[in-house]
Formats: C-alpha cells, sequence, structure tokens
C-alpha cells in the first residue's frame, strides 16, 4: 500500500485505529476451540466486526509462531482474509545480517503478502535495508517502545539512542516507506521526536492494556497528514470471552473510533 | 542443556564447532528438490556428515520461516533428528514485550526443543527475562554483531552500547543461562569483552564467509572452559553444489575443527 492509499483510508474512515491480532490459543473464547481452525475463527470475527472501524491490522506473530506449522497456516488465511483496503502490519520484530534479513523480507512480503513489518535496528543498516528495496512496503523501526524495558538502553548516551536511530534510519529509507515505533506510554516525548520526524508515520502502542491515552498521544503526535497508526490489541480483542466476543470487540473498537473522529 | 553438559561436550570432543543450518532452498544440491523434503534431506545429510566435528547447531529461523508452515515442518524435524548429544541454538534474535516474548519462548523452547535462542536486546529487560525462566535453557543477547551496520548503534554513546548491554544484563541471567553474541570480525574487542563478561560463553558467528578467522578469535577470546561456540555456515553447509555435498561439508568441519584441537 502506498503512502497516498494509507492517507486516504484514513480520510475516508476518520479512523487511525489499528487492531492488533495477538490471537493467543488460550484466550480466545472456548465455544472456538471445537472448530477446525480456532484462530482463523476468531480472528474472521473480529475483521468482520471491526473493520469499520480501523484502517489497519496489526497480527502480533509470536502467537502464531508457537503454534508451529498449524499457526502459520492460520496466519495465512488471515492475511488472505483482511480487505486490501486495510494496511496490514506483520509485528515480527525481525532483524538479522542482509543476507537473513533478505529472507525475512521474503516471508513477510512475498510468502505473505503483509504492507509492512516492525524491525529491531540494533544491528544496522544492512539488517533494514533488504525489507526497503520492496515497492509500496514499509518498515516500521522500533525507536521509543511502549514497555518497562525501554528505559535500559533506548535512552542510552548523551543522545539517547532512540534519537540516534531516528536520525540515522532517515538516509536508509523515506516517509514513503519507513515508519517508527513510538510508545503510547511517553506521550511527552512526541514532541522532540516529531522534531525529527515531522513527516514519518509512527505506530504506536501502548494505548489500553499498557496505560497509554489516545488523547495524550495525539495532542503531541499528529501531523498534517495525522501521522499515527494507534494499536490497541487486548483491549479490543479481548473485550469479551463469550459468545458475544466479536460484538464486544466491535464496541471496544468503535469506542477508540470516537475519541479519533475529534481529530478530523 | 546445563553448561557442565556443554563444556563436557566441547572436552570430550576437543571441538567448540558450531554448523550454522542456513539451509536455503536456493543454494541446496538441485538433486534433493525431488524429495518430499527437501530441507529436511539436505540437513540431516549435513548432521550425518558433521556430528563428530562440532558440539552445537544452530538452525537459522529466517530460512525456514520464509517457506511458510512448511519451512516450520522441516524445522522440527531437523530439531528432532540432532543428536541430544549437542547444543540447538535458534536463531531467531527475537525480542518483544514481555507477554510477546513469552510466546516466543514457548515456541522455541516448548513446541520446539531448542537449548537457546538468541534474542535482541533494543527492549530492554522484560524482552529477555521471559526466556530466562525455563531451566537449562539460555538466552543468547546480541552484544557486538559480526556485520557492517554493527558499527550503526553498538558503539553508540560514551560507554559503547555493546559494553552497556553486557553490563546490564549480567543481573538479568548467569553465566549457566545467559551467553554474548560476539563477531568474529571484531578480534581486538574480546580483550575488553573479557573482562566485562569473563566467565560467559560466547557465540561467535562471522568465521568463513563473513571474513573472521579462528585463530585470531582464539587467541583473545578464550577461557578456563574455552567459553566460544565459534560458528560457520555457509563456509560449512554449501561447500559443494554437487552429490557429494555432505562430504565436502564433512571436510570443512574438519578443518575447523583441526584449528580449535590446538586449544586443547
Amino acid at each position: 500500500m502506498t503512502r497516498k492509499q494509507l492517507v486516504e483510508q484514513i480520510h475516508l474512515k476518520e479512523s487511525f485505529l489499528c487492531v492488533g491480532l495477538d490471537s493467543d490459543i488460550n484466550r480466545i473464547p472456548k465455544h472456538l476451540l471445537s472448530t477446525a481452525d480456532p484462530i482463523f475463527e476468531f480472528n474472521k470475527a473480529i475483521i468482520d466486526a471491526t473493520k469499520d472501524h480501523c484502517i489497519a491490522y496489526k497480527p502480533n506473530i509470536a502467537f502464531y509462531e508457537s503454534l508451529g506449522s498449524k499457526g502459520w497456516d492460520s496466519l495465512g488465511k488471515t492475511i488472505d482474509y483482511i480487505p486490501n483496503t486495510h494496511f496490514t502490519i506483520a509485528d515480527a520484530k525481525r532483524g538479522d545480517i542482509g543476507n537473513t534479513s533478505r529472507q525475512y523480507a521474503k516471508t513477510f512480503f512475498e510468502t505473505f503478502a503483509f504492507d509492512s513489518i516492525t524491525v529491531a535496528p540494533y544491528m544496522g543498516i544492512d539488517s533494514v535495508s533488504p525489507f526497503l528495496e520492496y515497492d509500496d512496503k514499509w518498515v516500521i523501526l522500533l525507536a521509543l517502545t511502549s514497555n518497562k524495558g525501554s528505559n535500559d538502553f533506548q535512552h542510552h548516551g548523551n543522545e539517547p539512542l532512540f534519537e540516534t536511530v531516528i536520525k540515522r534510519s532517515q538516509d536508509w529509507g523515506s516517509p514513503s516507506n519507513l515508519m517508527y515505533v513510538i510508545g503510547a506510554t511517553h506521550p511527552e516525548s512526541f514532541v522532540r521526536i516529531r522534531e525529527l520526524a515531522p513527516d514519518h508515520f509512527y505506530l504506536v502502542p501502548g494505548v489500553g492494556a499498557q496505560g497509554g491515552s489516545v488523547s495524550a498521544v495525539c495532542n503531541y503526535g499528529t501531523n498534517k497528514d495525522i501521522g499515527l497508526l494507534i494499536n490497541s490489541s487486548r483491549g479490543i480483542i479481548f473485550s469479551s470471552e463469550g459468545q458475544d466476543f466479536a460484538e464486544a470487540a466491535a464496541e471496544s473498537a468503535k469506542q477508540l473510533h470516537f475519541q479519533m473522529k475529534e481529530q478530523f
């Protein structure tokens, strides 16, 4: 998906919500477990229920991988089922030497037709650039993450490491194929980060279960194209454990969508 | 596998060679492509041919993942086939928030019974600690990698980032469940790193195709338990493209084994 198409979808829906498909086999409603592919049945119902409120889906690859080859089948069916109006993110946090990152790019951009993948920056340019060689595909690079451990290394140095990551990586990609992960748990940091990368989109996790707020992120983080994809995973998909899980997920997505409409 | 068992195997064989199973479907001998599972057939022959020369195997997960669910089947058969005398490394470079790293740990320590996994440190303590909760399983944390991009961020700060990673992570694990990735392309750095982590094992990639040398690494990097697992992937497994690929791999492994014997 191109940046133009993404921005069009955002304005069409007045939403910049991403639904995280962290579809944990131990947390999906019990009545689905007797179906042939419980994870896919769950995702299908969640997608049907939320697609009018969101513009992106983000399967968290760990939850598929942990089921072995069956999980990868569920992932393939899920990515095929997501409407092509929606931006897709493989939340995989990959990154390795060039010849290996090239294989990861093949996995997520060819074997599975994702629009984007999250990538860890630690190994530098040759771990990131193979993903940027694809037309209309995106890297979403970890910068300042939402978790407790973000304090361990991401602020290292006189110039905090996450700032160096944002500065240097702008030589590798452009605002049309490179986004950054910026956690919602650091809303005050968005001011400085917008100075460093005014035009880029940010994928913002950490709203909901991790404690971040949509309005705080929007106050500091939007740009002329909105420039944010705010993700909620558990806060949407596990809104109910019962037969009504899809309706409950739709309601949670609708509430976030409602908060986002104020930005238009 | 415990540290005691690993050190015993190293002394028994007089080897600290790890064979990297970067089993690229586009590079394995053509005559295997007509078999039901070419990647597993290739790995099986490589394991049979090299097991007397090495003490560890390291499947590079990217090359399995890129084949979708079939690749994960090949990986499962491979890990089951590796003799339990050999230490196994999932070269996966994972790392995410706690609840997600917990899923990755489940994948590689339960769904597949690896002894260890490579982990990227960028996201800090909660991205690493779920892997350390398993008895007799290991984290191999990226510190100073072998690739060109290691210069981008790993030296960031007055105290280079890789040194901070090595120092801080020693509060998270011990020399009995935590190793570091230190590239063979920086042999002079081993002196300083041994001051910081004298007792830990290091997984050393970058010998062979990437240009590092076994003797330079051993000069600076060994400790009283040897303390090194030196990896070679392409330099061993793709020694020949013909019918004789397994014999050629054995010969390449034997040459590295011969260089290692001098350390005993």
